[in-house]
């Protein structure tokens, strides 16, 4: 606590569970009237706890920022909590167009009463299981943010923000205390830098979109078949002849663990071996399991080339490289990858067979285990801790290691029980253009874990994962956010905090907000539109996109072979994963069909008729821009379902039921309307569907 | 030329000016008809010549780009032709969305027939008066782009990407004959990072940008009383305490040279002295020349600090650092400011005045001159030549340092007929808002320039400035583009090249075009809007926004005190410095006054109409948003103005005058409606006047 504080105000407090929060309402006089939530509703993620009292803390020109200074902390804008209350401060005016007064790049110390007021007891340490907890405290005075680390001080303030409300007087923070603390202790996000490389200002924006919903790790996958993307200077000849060119010196590396620590994040880089290590071979080809000479991979899938386990050069070659990289990059730990050995490479070599038998390796993944075995050796000799995927896991190792599971939650499971511990990344594959609910839903550890509370206690966590095949520095930003907010969530808040609507009512908001970071998400999805159609007025394009999706899973793929040069700018790349005008035409239609309420009837009939409409405005686009050509079907396949669409509400607000064969008949073009066009497909089809199935059934 | 190539179709040809370019037109059947010129329209800046002829080179997934090899060029990707090839394809298959087969990453050489082929005879060097010169030509069946050196090669994929068109069968380029080259050596863009920081990203765009449209100077203005923005390794208080932790370290200067190069552009550094140097003395207060200590500088004007001539001691300090800086940048010139010695310390400093008695130094500016002469030997030393704004121009100074006016094309003309080379900025300033016909306009070579030729030859050409008071990595894309590409038109192209209506039209598709570089200046005005809104739906602020301009000149300043802390998220912000809409206004009114067709009368009709129902569309708006109340009396104004506006055009339209007293009283309101507001201004009223005062002229 900060020593001059007034108590917090008393009062009779009772819970009320809003929101998915267990919100403590305060003010005696409330016990009947609407809670006083202004602010709450852009929480994300929900905090542990909230308590809402009375009273809002007016913000003007004349708001300070103050660090209590102890002995212990000296303060200085050299100093992590110093800088993010800069960065507070600065975004404060920018949201609100204050003339702040202070000048908190240099003297946030000097700031009187009336202001914020943060305090931590220590600089927080990069490492799993660090203090991240905070208490906030909003009067109509003061605000007082406090915490056992500066990292839980910044965490703090990304929710102080989140709080920032509007009335007629002006701008004000609710006044609430906030006590949080985050459920799992790993909150990440990989990116693959290695199949399209993402430059500097790309990580350092997804770092900052990272920090503002309060997640840790950025999970830096920095090799793959198409490219090694790190600096070596040991061994150049990796990223000079691995990388076209596109790689990070390790003056950027340096950079950029720099700007993650100042936002409380770990950077935890992976190198992904044996398999998924073309790139490498292009510089020593005698490192791999076949003779080469071998050139970068421009495909994607599951290629051949290994590292060879039975070539005794490679070890000292291991040792050296990851001597270099431990001293690069400060993290505990250290990914090996491990996954997807393809094994042709190995079964066809007779040398490597002759070793397996001399050393009684059964089979591949025995020969992958001695492999890891060796590798352990050389991290632990390097002061670096092991984590791979799933592929790694053995119960020889040691329990210090982290199994990274793409697999499933059994296999964290399994391994849990056997003391080790996991990190789970199946079912946070956001690459998949999933909608957020299904990843909001997937829990590391649901409530019918068989594990208990020891091992439990080995789940740290999770990891959005952000596989780069289908995705450009124009790109990956609308493929990343915001749905990864909605995994941030789930790692960071109660178990208990499950409301998808509520949930995906926040989203608006928090994704709107990243755009003050620099993400371009949001502007990025226009501006394809406008390339593709050569032109700034792009409305019917974009009415279209707005309800068509990216093709789901790896279906994409299917459809043509992408290489890591293909063009990422066409229609599909300016559709976001998930339709929000789609979701909310769903629920349209839910809240339709249980009630036919006409006013929501009427509500579906204006959109499906503007939907309808759409198609002639696209066609004009057509004729001016080949690239377009390919969504004819997509724009008269909306229209098409839009036409039944009608005809079915009309008959439903009639009370006008239908012969099956016409269900059957309408279902049949709505079948045809579903099927993907231009790598895409629309997302309103299967609610127009229910409406049909809806005139089928009999009227009660 | 490149063997192998086919001769250049013949056919009679003649002359004709469209676009004021001179364009010749080849195909003999086509005389009467019109000028095939599809491509064309967005050429920017227009060739020195162009050749038209019949015929149209098909773009499909098989294009591929190869490099002529010759003795002289072993051809790979290391190469900045190479790099810029790859960079070309890329592009286009951004903007075509083809698939193209070819790997151009990695093997341009090895393609056959029928793509496009470029050449060159060496690699260009960075300096002034390299050869830039390119000839482009388009054959149906071929591509050849061949120049002096890799830098003409450059300047050719630009050109050549700019000629993409499309018609019913995909996209093509239009069959033509370019040749071409800059009429000035020095086309460059200042950027001010010392007012406001402007990270590595947001330089990388902007070199994109310039090279785009064949700029090749960025003039990098590193030192500021607000901000010391580069590493020094000899002298590093300098960067630590003079920059709140905003500088470019080394690593990323040589990066961003590096990139610069890349794209025929030198990068020249200045480091503005003895004013301007605040941040100098936070780390070395005894330089300057009146007691320490000193901070940041934050606010915006001419202050005191100065170096302090007179202390022998400075001049050792500068010996260490621009020998170290001199190491650190490449370009053969430095500059070193030299702008608004502001005086004070210097008067107030007694051992200055007995200095300058000492000296015989009869005045600051012989002082200044004393302190120029001293430099002049320490950059000398250090192998660079020196540059300065006009201040530094003596005739003492030796005939290769080169004057950059600030003042304007008086000192430049008394500078070259003294044999002195000059750079004009004076009228590219386009920090201060106004349109780009004015700096179009602006030659620094007019007409009737008194100049003979030798002394033309050293008129090496402009900059236009980006200083930095009043822009962010946020609105400074903005601030520069498009207007940056009329400058650059006027330094590349013929100096016939004036048609104001023609730069306007091609201005449009050059600024879409910016986007595929990641250029931010139309993205960010609507996420301005939708910050300020805490909205995505902002289209009545858009409809306001594009019908206001920032106001122009210094007058910005007057409204409040800026400092480098102040928030530029506002609705001003949020404005381009020139609104187009208006223009078409304008362009409408004129059309009307002169013809009175009614179809233009029933357009500006509509478009007042729209602006006029705005203001209640705003009004919401107003209410949720505090930042917003600002512009109420903006909206309100031009729904008023509009008011009188259709009143006008009604009268006008029927054929009815008014009163003088009438139009005296319109006319009063509009100047009310024309008072700035939220810093910014109607751009559409005086065109809205001129409706009113037509009404007070008796009709014919």
């Amino acid at each position: 606590m900060i020593p001059g504080i007034r108590n917090f105000r008393s009062g009779f407090v009772f819970a009320l569970t809003i929101l998915g929060l267990a919100v403590v309402l305060g003010a005696p006089a409330l016990a009947s009237a609407p809670p006083r939530i202004e602010g709450l509703v852009n929480l994300m993620p929900v905090p542990a706890s909230v308590t809402v009292v009375d009273g809002r803390f007016r913000v003007d020109e004349s708001l300070a920022v103050a660090r209590a200074i102890t002995p212990e902390l000296k303060g200085g804008p050299k100093d992590r909590a110093f800088r993010a209350a800069a960065r507070f401060m600065s975004r404060l005016a920018g949201r609100t167009g204050l003339f702040l007064k202070q000048d908190f790049l240099a003297s946030q110390a000097s700031s009187g009463d009336g202001g914020i007021r943060y305090a931590f007891g220590r600089p927080g340490r990069l490492i799993p299981n660090e203090d991240e907890s905070y208490v906030l405290k909003i009067e109509p005075a003061a605000i007082v943010l406090d915490a056992k680390t500066d990292i839980g001080v910044l965490r703090g303030f990304e929710t102080l923000l989140q709080l920032l409300s509007a009335d007629e007087k002006g701008y004000y923070f609710p006044c609430v205390t906030v006590a949080d603390k985050p459920r799992f202790t790993w909150r990440g996000l990989l990116i693959d830098v290695g199949r399209h490389f993402q430059p500097v200002d790309v990580i350092k924006r997804n770092l900052d979109a990272m920090a503002a919903v309060k997640m840790n790790v950025l999970h830096f996958h920095l090799t793959e078949d198409q490219g090694f993307r790190v600096e070596s200077k040991v061994f150049p000849k990796l990223h000079e002849l691995g990388s076209d060119g596109m790689y990070f010196t390790q003056a950027q590396i340096r950079d950029l663990i720099d700007y993650a620590s100042d936002r409380g994040i770990r950077v935890m880089p992976e190198f992904d071996i044996p398999g998924h290590s073309t790139s490498w071979f292009v510089a020593y080809p005698e490192f791999s399991s076949a003779p080469g000479p071998y050139a970068i991979e421009r495909k994607f899938g599951v290629f051949g080339p290994a590292f060879n386990p039975a070539d005794e050069r490679i070890y000292p070659f291991f040792d050296a490289f990851f001597k270099e990289m431990a001293g690069l990059f400060p993290d505990p730990y250290l990914h090996i990858g491990g996954d997807e050995v393809e094994g042709h490479q190995w079964d066809a070599n007779p040398a490597i067979q002759s070793f397996k038998k001399t050393h009684g390796l059964a089979d591949n993944n025995a020969l992958q285990a001695y492999f890891n075995g060796r590798l352990l050796k050389i991290l632990t000799k390097h002061g670096k801790k092991m984590v791979g995927w799933d592929e790694i896991f053995q119960t020889s190792l040691p329990k210090d290691i982290v199994i990274r599971s793409w697999r499933g939650p059994k296999s964290l499971i399994e391994a849990a029980q056997k003391g080790y511990q996991g990190i789970l990344s199946n079912g946070y594959y956001i690459d998949l253009c999933q909608p957020a609910e299904a990843h909001y839903l997937n829990d590391p550890l649901p409530a019918d874990s068989p594990l208990d509370d020891s091992q439990k206690a080995l789940i740290l966590g999770g990891e959005a994962t952000m596989w780069a095949e289908l995705v450009t520095p124009e790109t990956i930003d609308s493929r990343i956010w915001p749905r990864t907010a909605a995994i941030a969530e789930r790692l960071w808040s109660p178990a208990s905090v499950r409301n998808v609507d509520d949930m995906y009512r926040r989203l608006g908001p928090v994704s709107a907000a990243l755009e003050e970071l620099g993400l371009l998400h949001l502007k990025n999805l226009d501006m394809l539109l406008r390339r593709l159609a050569a032109s700034p007025r792009i409305k019917p394009l974009k009415v279209l996109a707005e309800v068509v999706e990216p093709l789901k899973g790896y279906d994409r793929h299917g459809q043509t072979e992408y290489t890591s040069l293909s063009p990422f700018t066409r229609f599909v790349d300016a559709c976001a994963p998930e339709s929000m005008p789609a979701r909310k035409f769903k629920t349209g239609v839910d809240k339709f069909l249980a009630g036919r309420d006409p006013l929501t009837a009427e509500e579906l009939r204006t959109i499906m008729m503007t939907w309808r409409e759409n198609h002639a405005l696209v066609l004009p686009f057509l004729a001016s821009s080949p690239a377009l050509r390919e969504i004819e079907p997509l724009s008269l396949n909306l229209a098409r379902a839009c036409e039944i669409g009608i005809e079915a509400l009309g008959h439903l607000t009639k009370g006008e039921g239908q012969p099956a064969s016409w269900v059957q008949e309408k279902g049949a073009v709505l079948a045809e309307a579903s099927k993907p066009a231009a790598h895409a497909e629309l997302a309103v089809v299967k609610a127009i569907g229910r409406l049909v199935e809806a005139c089928g059934v009999p009227a009660k």
